[in-house]
């Protein structure tokens, strides 16, 4: 049941005679060139796939034995072949190089992402070549995991888990002194929380670039990382997004008090698990019953409205203002979107469920799971309990 | 005695009346658009430099506080300003959007980077907008670092002898049994190195994607990342390229034998620390004395030439067969080139001088300390020792 990578690109080549073959340039950093060849090098290669669904990559000496040996591609030809060596530094003999390759492959006309190069695209245009940019055509197949990608991102979150447990176990292992929470003689901060995660994470063989530890009023922005004296009696919200060795993402968020919350922020914090549950109700139904992505999120707004919180979805500034949720895998943000306008969902999303609630006077609490739609329901990749006081 | 980053572009303003403005859309990956505004944010923004010498950030709602606080743009205008919220999910009302932004500072000729998105480029010309690329107009100023870049550099690289220490130290503690590196009774492999490695950067708040740990034969091709068992007697190239906080990176290379180097493994380590000697010659005379990046590269070759072995600048494919160096800040690769063809060297510039050999039958070996040009000589901002024997 694997998906079919090209299956979009193929589709715009075979819409007609319009396009010879769909031309993509990138580096490690594309990840939906990543995706279609299973590849990636530091530095640029391009990718060209024919109307007769010949795929075809171009790389340096560097990369050629190992993009014969990991990509999907076809064919692997060397930048080599067609770079003048002589004319280096000439800036246009990149340019000509890319077209001694098209040329090879009788590729005049070429689709091309939105974001191609604007130099390249007139350079190419000034020698006669037609090239035109095309709506993504990789975001729907990478939207739709199949089993290996489900199994990688599963991987994440049980590390992803493993870095939850370390966070918790430090709030645990706090005491109460002057207003602050103290570890080992030291006021614990959200700086030395988040190192013990990434530790931990780095361990696995997991990388990330930003961790949230997010403590009191601060946390009413919910963009906001966390700084400084973790306190007790407030809520901390400690919300991680680490990529495994896979290139996959796993994405999870719990809020923790140490010591006794408010009742406000205990209600808020139990108002979000029972939104949760509602988006789960939703989720249960499974794909092939229609849900959508506004389906879910409407679950999650009602919840909150009902018990007189501001929403995202009646424009709101104060109470539950982003999103439900977001597709994660190669990047953290992805399709498909649980908000609303969100499109129906298939079998094979993956996505994050994460209600929460910003009130400035009392901070922020979320919960997050990331959960694969299944056909007949949904099935929960997250094991982390929730419970909010340490 | 602060670089104006806006040098480049405005000496493309200046140039007769041809742009209105210099136009630049991006994200936390453009390190370009960093260097320039001093902000960067997870979503694309965009950047506007005027005739006037003005300088403009567009951001969304989310990341206009901040970027009024931390940017050094003359105004902060928000998407909100020219979005039109009904058209949400149709991808022409961005450009319209953008148009609008435009139209506000009279720019109907603009001036934008090479990788500028064709798409959006495309659908500016439709409305009447002149788009044209021009050549990377921030990477001289970027090459040449202040003192501020330069005591940031400096702290990472002390992280990164951190980092170095604890690899050495991991060697130091192995024992040799069948012919394996053996650390508390489990055989020393590559990753496990690594692994300390990145929880020691992580700890000095840098963080890294990848490292070299290369040991043996597999070691005679510079770019392999190394894995498996480590073995007594046989060169251990230890790269690491950590970044900091700052979001600037550092660079060191060391060479270990565990036990006793073969004759060649140690002559080829002596000659390499020779050729780093020669080129600290020629970079001693400063920047004031007119020296280029290919005579500090030429002086690392003769030095290898003389002894016998193959170099890039002879075409040769075993030997020395990289650069010298080169620039290093908000990328691990940048301007300026030690290399066949590299220009006159500034004071300010930030450099790896990082000769090795690499022969399929010994492995390799390197050695890399990170330098400051100055104008009167240059600057080590490396500490570490250079011993090839654990």
């Amino acid at each position: 049941m694997s998906t079919n990578r090209y299956e979009g690109v193929d589709a715009i080549l075979d819409d007609g005679d319009e396009y010879d073959a769909y031309l993509h340039v990138g580096d490690e950093d594309d990840e939906n060139l990543y995706y279609l060849s299973e590849f990636d090098a530091p530095d640029p290669f391009t990718l060209l796939r024919t109307q007769e669904g010949t795929t075809v990559l171009l790389v340096s000496t560097l990369e050629h034995g190992r993009a014969r040996k990991e990509s999907n591609a076809d064919e692997v030809r060397n930048t080599n072949e067609f770079f003048d060596g002589d004319r280096r530094g000439d800036p246009e003999a990149r340019v000509d190089a890319l077209a001694a390759f098209l040329d090879e492959y009788d590729a005049r006309n070429v689709a091309v992402p939105q974001d191609f190069s604007l130099y390249t695209a007139d350079m190419l245009r000034k020698r006669g070549y037609a090239v035109e940019t095309v709506a993504d055509p990789v975001g729907e197949a990478r939207a739709t995991k199949d089993e290996d990608e489900i199994d990688e991102i599963r991987s994440v979150q049980r590390a992803n888990e493993e870095a939850m447990r370390r966070a918790e176990t430090l709030l645990e292992e706090t005491e109460r002194h002057d207003g602050a929470l103290v570890h080992d003689g030291e006021v614990l901060t959200a700086e030395r929380v988040k190192t013990e995660i990434e530790v931990t994470l780095v361990r696995e063989r997991c990388s990330l670039d930003t961790t949230i530890v997010a403590c009191g009023e601060g946390g009413a922005d919910p963009h906001w990382r966390g700084e400084g004296g973790l306190r007790p009696d407030e809520p901390i919200i400690v919300d991680i997004f680490p990529r495994g060795a896979s290139k996959y993402f796993g994405d999870l968020t719990r809020t923790f008090v140490v010591g006794e919350p408010t009742e406000r922020v205990r209600e808020m914090y139990e108002l979000s698990v029972e939104a949760q549950e509602a988006a789960f109700d939703v989720l249960a139904e499974g794909a092939d019953s229609g849900i959508t992505g506004e389906d879910v999120h409407d679950a999650v707004c009602d919840v909150y409205e009902d018990a007189g919180y501001g929403t995202v979805r009646n424009g709101d500034e104060t109470g539950f203002i982003h999103s439900t949720g977001h597709g994660v895998g190669l990047e953290i943000h992805e399709g498909p979107r649980l908000s609303t306008g969100g499109d129906e969902l298939c079998a094979g999303n993956v996505v994050t469920v994460e209600p929460g609630l910003y009130l400035p006077d009392f901070g922020g609490v979320r919960v997050e799971d990331l959960v694969v739609v299944r056909e007949d329901g949904y099935e929960n990749l997250t094991e982390y309990p929730k419970e909010l006081t340490v």
